[in-house]
């Protein structure tokens, strides 16, 4: 394994690999190649290869990659080997569904706290997650543990939350406010945005010739054109 | 404005320069300059301006461009222009949280109909969206004129439901569930993965010197080292 740096784009499909291997060996498949790997997950095979060239020790020629050693690396180098403690600030219908979300458990992060303005949530709980006041925030935080947060407040308040948050020592935050927040560079910041992608699915329905990926794209995005 | 195919990416970004504009409008400001713009947004300005360029009909040197033309032709081209009706499959914690989602309500989309298989929730309301039996989907979803479907069930069931979407004729698909599904061309997909999400935040907590994208990386995601 070399010790370079990976984008984005890498550790996303990493974290995809990983679930995929994750179903592999639940049915006790102990080996596969890349191509296998490839058509059976619907992936990009060239991409598959490129990216598990990475982790070149592990294949074996004419074997394919042993899915154990592959699972372990990939979850290291994930951070996944380690749980992480979550809050989530808002304690409304998006909030309360996002505590008992199963990609959280699924992935060794737990939600510890819900926090909220609303007195009147205060102190109830959502399955095991007790709904703390936001005023004790930093408090409930450094005592928990908490090391990543998740904003699910209105837009108007993301950004003072996000800020109670950068406050309270949080290096990892996951934001469901759709709208552009300001962070400081050493706090990593993930905006779903589910707006931008009803946006592009309307985009693909207005204009279905231009937005299906069929591949009549050159990757710049313009369109292949015979002169 | 060129006649040129755009790229998911593209739209993505059109998408965030939208919000950013209504947000100008209802200051009641009227032009902008693209600089003006990527400073106010915390967006990068380089990108900005090549963005802006496809609309160059719209830009007036020395004044910016005119906010409300390029609202106007942005919205046309991302499809806002005419109202989407949205089913929600699977009336879950997490479906019935996005039955209310502001993200919807705010770029025409609407939620039509939600769908399940328990009888004890069907015929029951969330807000004013009954809940159908999901048997009864491609009546439904004939009768109610829906364009667009969201999966919000467990990822075992979700690409049977997603094959449900495809038979009863549903061009514009978003999935919840953590795991690929396999569509046919004509259907565009979009799979919202908290899970990837999350797992890039462990990333950066794990080695936070390499995610923290503070701008020591190459475009390919390799380290810069001196040799």
């Amino acid at each position: 394994m070399k010790v370079e740096k990976i984008s984005e784009l890498t550790t996303n499909r990493l974290s995809v690999y990983l679930r995929c291997l994750n179903e592999l060996a639940a049915e006790g498949i102990r080996t596969i190649s890349s191509e296998q790997f490839a058509v059976r997950f619907h992936l990009n095979s060239a991409q598959v290869r490129k990216d598990l060239a990475y982790f070149g020790e592990f294949g074996v020629r004419g074997v394919g990659y042993t899915i154990e050693s592959l699972r372990e690396h990939i979850t290291k180098i994930l951070g996944l080997d380690r749980q992480h403690r979550v809050c989530i600030i808002g304690a409304g219908r998006l909030g309360t569904a996002l505590t008992d979300y199963y990609g959280f458990t699924r992935t060794n992060f737990k939600v510890a706290a819900l926090f909220d303005a609303d007195e009147r949530k205060i102190g109830e709980k959502v399955g095991a997650v007790e709904i703390f006041d936001i005023k004790d925030f930093a408090a409930v935080v450094k005592k928990d543990k908490i090391d990543v947060a998740v904003i699910a407040v209105p837009a108007e308040f993301a950004q003072e939350v996000l800020e109670l948050i950068v406050k309270a020592g949080i290096k990892a935050v996951m934001n469901f406010a759709p709208t552009p927040l300001k962070v400081s560079g050493d706090v990593k910041l993930k905006t779903i945005d589910l707006t931008t992608s009803l946006e592009s699915l309307s985009y693909f329905l207005a204009q279905p010739k231009n937005g299906n990926g069929s591949g009549n794209l050159k990757p710049n995005g313009k369109s292949v054109r015979k002169q």
